[in-house]
This record gives structure tokens, sequence and C-alpha cells, in this order.
């Protein structure tokens, strides 16, 4: 499907999957991306202890591994909630060990990932930062699986040439994940773009999963759309949850309660299962 | 969810779900769109009476029961194929009549109308005529269901306000059909917003359904976001089919071939039956 | 600069420009379009008798020679103003004769085409009807000259292989207007592609105005556009002008107060002076 | 203008314009951005010595008192030419002392911005980095004025959010630059957005000027939209001139020549003067 593609091969050389089976899984302690159907559940922001732990228990009791939670939430305003920070990343260790779930949280400078790389299993480098490069190369020379987001009016390509810096600097742990890209819509925040996804997984070597919680910004539409992205063959999604949504600092409206959260789980795994059953035969 | 529209409620009085219950469904003959997962299938447009046959046939065979095909085929540029007009509608009476397929076609013009609804089912407007006024006003004074397709650039409240045109003029049979909209992404053709479809949905009583074929443009991509629209609780899809993608007059590249969507159907309803249940105990 | 587009050029042979003096201009009654800088101006609907003198007097007073005005306005919702229709296309008849000007209004549908081309001097095509084709193709054989609007999410490309519809089925008086294009910005109505408007004018022979009164619907913001679009080299501007903005019934945010519109003209025809002699030596 | 905006006007407090008079510009050893119209010019990026001082020698020539030149270019694919880096500042620094003119040049990460600060006069953010809040806060640390550039997908508003952030961490120096926006138009690299320029000038006390050569990315176009952004009454122009664009190594197709930036320069200013005092007159 390269061929599609306007720029030679080579801006792409190590993200390019070059063979049907050529893929590459994320593995951290033991639980996967990549491999499977991967859950990656949490507050969009860690508020507070009472917060925290009560969102971990919820998706541990679901049998969900990835826990997400922004230490530093980056905002357009500089006048909206920020986020914890220091305390935020505490709250993330003692959830880490408590809970034993693996941490996936945001770094937002290069300066500052040596500290979050402390606590978090996979790094995440949000939307607004896909084209800074200077962090790329840090996250390049980390240990630590990165998780990439789509910039917001990135293209497929220019996406997939961000996970190339990562790579190129040495770090080949790397999970794509498309979280809505802007058009003139505006009943949702942001347009799931499910179909680039698809592209970017037939394209790319990479773990490919979508976050439709940040994408659509309406909870009764992110079942729906979890469960379309679970079917449609992608490796995982990254789902909000928090203990009381209406309480909640930051997008309490895209994030679902623990009883969403919990009917919702195994409805993905089902599909996903049937989903990958299907692709075996086609 | 209507609080979210910047208008107020009455310029989509008609259309407007009231209640969680609300729900229309329209049938042709014994089958219905709406009641159910639909699946809608055929070719871009009728090239020949042995193309339209052997379509009619892998469709048939497959326990599908709606046939789609363009007789005439809007196109940007007036110097690509058109279609077979008068003729493509001939070949659509006979799949009716030998295959007892129920015929979804497009009509591009109110002084069409009345031809074209002699051998249709169920009458197509394309896109590019989600605005046009006086076609909305004809096609709802008709006697025949309309397939109402989103304009490539058209809101989602935009596209339930041209549905409530139809519905003012007299005619309550309205399908809604997502068939991408124009982003910066050139990987797909359109980019296809099920997030919209889920929402439009979520707000009106009128069936809504998804063209994966038509928004992505890329046949590979197809059944994986086909088997997506299926798992979010759509009601239904529209997908092209050809006997022969490699040799078809138009879009070719985004036609399954027969054994593609021979391996499609059952996943879909399987997928469909799971997230029908899922919604039930959601 | 023909070679940055995709398909062949023969897919615009006719509108295609194909040496640098290769211009066509568009004359009604001794004044033209594409020959200076043309101003087209008038309210966004025709709404009564009394604002529609008011305002034929404000556009005479400035000695501009082109009136607009809707007989009949196509909104998204039904439930907005529509125009009066025949009483709409009456009043404009009588501009017409009292004062002299050269008449500018729309056409929604190939069968209203003859009744408008009697009082119209220049027949509009709106941006919802640019892939219209059977509109295209009647006004292709009207003897009046044809006003093609830019669909809101067509590219510069569509757009001109709609114009090349109008002069393949035999009316070569065709000129282009740009009328903003939808994306993601929300603070104006449309954004105004000024330069798909330059890209447009260097690779057709057809004359190509601007429309800032509708691309950006904020009337604060529009002699600004407009003066922008006389600096650059277009071939004229389209704008509303209503005698009392704040009791318009359609568009009133939009359109320029009669002082406004009066202390614009000269500026717009010194910029275009100096902008046509800065061409001359570049 | 302000009421069309959705957020309370606090996450405006310090960049919102309060009065009509209120404005702000910014001077550097002289000369001033927001007083008169301002043209930056340079190309885009530092090669060599040679290509340097031929482009300042030109610069000079016309007058001009801005510089422009990246040491450092940004590039979506980390395998395209990236700028001389260190070898880039130095060569800058002998053109600001050899011609007098001052230089503006970006800044691509906070460690790196007090090198850059000792040999730029002004501190450019691109548009990748609109969001990079660290680097958005360093740069409010610093003494040197920063020109911030529009995001290519961030609407006015978050521009605007974005120069809140600055001026909040005590740099009331702030000059503000649109430079294209990401449309699904092909035919220019961006859509150009002088109405969002014009309406971001009309509610920020902070100068306000435009990059046609980055928005259009076609050297044949950038001369018109110069002149349109002169006329429309922003604070400025920023435009890439190259000596020898044909064989430039980053972005040489929207160079202009020397011969081309000559006759363009003296054009601008008039444009611009008589535009003033239109604005003055309406």
């Amino acid at each position: 499907m390269l061929a599609r593609w306007e720029t030679n091969g080579d801006s792409l050389k190590l993200v390019r999957r070059d063979s049907p089976g050529h893929r590459t899984s994320i593995t951290v302690r033991g639980d996967s991306i990549g491999c499977g159907f991967a859950i990656i559940a949490g507050p969009c922001a860690v508020e507070s202890r009472d917060q925290d732990m009560r969102a971990a228990e919820v998706v541990t009791a679901c049998g969900v591994k990835f826990f997400r939670g922004g230490e530093f939430k980056p905002r357009t305003s500089h006048y909206a909630f920020q986020g914890l920070r220091d305390e935020g990343l505490r709250l993330l260790g003692e959830v880490r060990s408590k809970f034993g779930l693996r941490i996936v949280t945001g770094v937002m400078d290069a300066e500052l990932l040596p500290a979050v790389a402390e606590v978090a299993d996979v790094l995440q480098i949000g939307s607004r930062n896909m084209h800074n490069y200077p962090l790329l190369e840090v996250a390049g020379r980390s240990a630590r699986p990165i998780l990439l987001k789509r910039g917001m009016s990135a293209t497929v390509q220019e996406w997939l040439q961000a996970a190339e810096y990562v790579l190129l600097a040495g770090n080949a742990q790397v999970v794509l994940c498309e979280r809505g890209i802007r058009t003139f819509e505006t009943m949702t925040r942001n347009t799931l773009d499910l179909a680039g996804a698809v592209m970017a997984q037939s394209n790319t070597h990479l773990p490919v999963i979508v976050d439709p919680s940040h994408a659509v910004g309406v909870a009764d539409a992110v079942p729906a759309l979890a469960r379309a992205a679970a079917a449609s063959g992608v490796d995982g999604v990254m789902i909000e949850v928090h203990p009381a949504p209406e309480s909640a600092l930051s997008d309490g409206q895209q994030a679902l309660s623990p009883e969403e959260f919990r009917a919702l789980v195994p409805q993905l795994r089902q599909l996903a299962d049937l989903s990958g059953r299907a692709k075996e035969h086609s």
C-alpha cells in the first residue's frame, strides 16, 4: 500500500512493514501491546489520591493491565487545571506498586523525561508534541516504550515519520495512537480517523491503537467507538474512566463511569476475538 | 444530546428522536433497514449486463437483499465514465425481477425522479446533492424510501436538516448514509466519520448506515471498516462489490471481489449481533 | 502551473489558460467582468420593495454597475427565511429598468432557469449547486453569463472542472467566484481562500472574483478582505450591502451599511489600479 | 468582537485589545513591528556563507531591516536537510554585524534558547511548537521579542491563548504570525487564512503579520498574496527570498528571486500606505 505515498519509502525505512507477518509487539512486565487486543484505561488527569486509587481498583477489577493518568495536563489555556505534576507522579508510582498496573503517562519536555521514566512503564508523547523533534530524539534514547499520539492535523504519513525519529534514535518500542483529527464537524470534539489507524497498521510493523475518549469528547459515544475499534482489528484502545465523571477536573464529559467501563471491557474482548479470527480467514 | 447543538430544536422537529425507543424502520417488500443490521451491496456503476448479473448473483448468494448500482454516475470531471443511464436503469429492472433484489439507485435531478422510481425500491440522493433543495422536496413527495447521503463537508446537523426537508414534504421513509467527509488526510479518499454516524443515530429516529467503500476508497481497508461499523451499532452498511474489480470502469480500487465479500458478510452479521446484545445490556 | 495537478490536462481543456495573454472577459450592456476590477454589490436576499430600491440607490451612487440580490435564498434549515421568490424576481426587474443596473441573481434549479433568465443579466450558481451537473448543463445552454461559486469543500481543480461542464455545453461566459471554504476555524463563517482564487486565475482564462461577505460572515472584517482582494489582482469582488443591516432577514451580520460601502468603493478602485500597474511591471 | 468567542475573556486577559487605540509595537534597535508595515525577509534556511551574504545584500538594498533565516530547519522527515545548526547561527551573527540587520530565527527547544538569543534579535517559535508549553514559558522569561507562528491547525483563539502563556511568563513583546492552515486544498501547501489574521488583529493589541511563502508554497503566487496582506491592514509580512531559488536546499519552490523581491517591496509599501489611510477614514 506504500505506493500511494508521495515520498520515497526511505523516509520510513525503520517503521515500514516489510511483509504481512512483520509485526512488533511491546511487552511490559509480561503484558503486551501488539499481540492481542490491549486496553489502557484510567483518568484523564491524576487529581487526588482517592480518585487515583478508586480508578485503579476499577481498572484492575476488569483485568486491565495498563493504567493511564496524566501527572501534567497540557492545556490550551494557561488558566485551566494543569495537573498535579510531582504529586501526580508520586501517586502514579503508588498505583504501580499497590496494584501492579503498568503505568502510561505523558512526558511534555525532554528535561522532564528522566523523572517521568522512573515511574512510568510507557512514556506518552501527546498530539501537541508529535512534531517536537528534540523530545522525539530524547524519547528515542530512552529505555522505555513510547506511545506516540497522532498530531491533530497530522497525516498518517507524518505520524509514521515522527515514529521514524524515535526508532532512528535507537528506541524500537513505539506504539502509535490515533486520537482524533481536526475537521469542520463540531458535534464531536475531533473526528476519530479509524480508517487512518487501519491504514497505518497495514503500513507499519508497530502496534496501532485508538483513543476514542479524546477523539469524540462525549462519553455516551465512547462505547460504540471502542467496540468499532475492537472489531476493526487495530491493536487496542485507550479509554478514560473516572470514579465520578461528573466531578472530574478535566474532560469529565468524556470519561466513562465505573459501571459503563465494566460493561464494556468483556464486549471489547469478544469483538476483538471475533475480528481476529475473521482476519485470519480473509 | 441535542443540547450540544447551536440552533433551536425546532429546525429538526420531524427527524428528532424524542425518546430512547423512538425508532423508525423502512420496509421494502418484507425486508427492512433500521431493524437489525442491513447490508446493501453491488457495483459502483452499472457497466454491462454481464457485470450486473454476476454482481447480483454474488449478492444474492450471500443472503443480501438490497442491491445498489448507479445507472448514472455523477463525476467531477465531465470526461470520466458517466454511467449507462437508460440502459443502466433497464438492467437494474432486470436484476430486480430476476433475483428479487431490492434496488437502491441514485437520482440526480428532480425531472428524472419518476423514471428512476419505476425501477428503484429506494432512491439515493448523493452527497453532491445533499443541499439540492428542489430535489429534496420532490423526493419528499415520492412514495419511495429515500437514502440520503451526507454531503462531503456537511456537519451532522446540516445532514439532519436536509432530511427534515424530505420529511416536511411528506416522506417519512428516510435512511441516512455517512460516506466520508473531506479532510486534509490523503491516504484515504475521504475520512469515514463513524462517530458522526453514531451521534446522528442517537439524535434521530431515522436509520443511519455507513458506506466505507466511498469513504476510504481503498478496497483493502473496507472489510476492517465494515466490521467496525457493524460493531458500532449503526443500522447497516453499503458496500461496493464488483465481479472483477480490476476491470471496473469507475472506482474499481474500492470494490471488493466476490471472494472478499463472501467472507465478510457472515462476519458482519456476527459482529452486529454481538454489538446489538451489548447495547441492550448497557 | 498546471503541472501541479494530478489529472491530465484534458479534463480542463476548455477552461485552461494557454498563454499569459489568454484572458476572457464577460460584457453585459457595456460593462465587463474580467477587464479591470469589477464590483458586484447588493443585499443577500431581496426582502421588500423599499429595501431593494434603497440598496440599488446606494450601489448606483457609487458608480457600481452590477447589482446582486437573491430572489430565492437557499437555506440549510427549511425553517429559515427563504426569499420572496416570484415577487423578488419582479423587484429585481424593477431595479434593472429603473436604475439600469446589471442584475446578478441565483438559479437553484434547471426548471426555474428560463424565468430567472428573463430578469437576470448574470445567472449565479451557488456553492451548494457547484456539483449539480444537470443544472450546469442547462446553464451551459443558456445565453446568459454564469457566475459559478466554488463549493464550500471543492478543490480549485474541481471548481474548474465544474466550469468545464458549462463551457462544454456551449456557454463560454463564465465568471468564477470564491466564497470561502470550510475549515476548523470558527471565528469566521468560512475561510476565504484568496490564494485559491489567485491560483485559479493563473490557470484559467476565465475571470475570477471573490465574495468576502459570505466567506467571513462578519461585516467588520469585510472591508479589509475586499481591499486584500483588490490588491491581489483578482478580477473583482461581490459584496453585501444592505440599507439597514441590523434589520436584515438573512445574513445581516455580514452586510455593510451604506456608509461603509461608500467609503470602501473608491479604496478598492485605487488599490486595484495600483496592483494592476504592479502586475504589469512584474 | 470578543463576544463571538466561546470561552470567557479571562483566558485572554493579557493579549486582549481593550480599546481601538490599544496597540503594542515591538522595537528592535530603532525599527519596529506594529507601527507601520514591517517586512521580514531572507532565506528559509541558512545553507552557506555565500548564500547568506548574498541574501542579506538583497534584503538590505531594498531598505528592509529584518532578516530571517533558519539555523535549524525542523523537518517532518528526519532524512530531509535539517539546517547548519551552530554554523548557521554563526553566519546569522555575521549578517547581523556586517549589515546591521535585525535577525529573526527559530528556537526549537527550551535548552537551545540562550544560545540562539545571543545572536537573534527576535526569537521565532514555529507552528509545530505553538503548543509546546515549556518552550512558551521559557520564551516568556526571555528578554528577546518572540514571533509566534500559528499552529497549522490552531484556531485563532488557541493561537492567542498560546501568546497569553508568553505574556503571563513576563514577556510582553510578542508578534503573531499567520502561516497557513491545513485544509483539503492541495494546489497550495496550506491555506493562507488572511481573515484569521484580520480577526486576530482586531482582538489583540499585539502586532499580527502573515507569511505567504510558507502558506502557499508556490513562489508565483507569493507577490499577489503579499500585496493582499499589505492592503488588508495587517502589520507586516515575512517573505522568503533566496539568491538562487532553483538551487535552494529547502523550500526553493516558494522563495522569490532577488529580482522578484526588489519589484515587490515598493509595491507593498505603497499598498500599505494606501490601506493605512483608508483605515483612518473608515
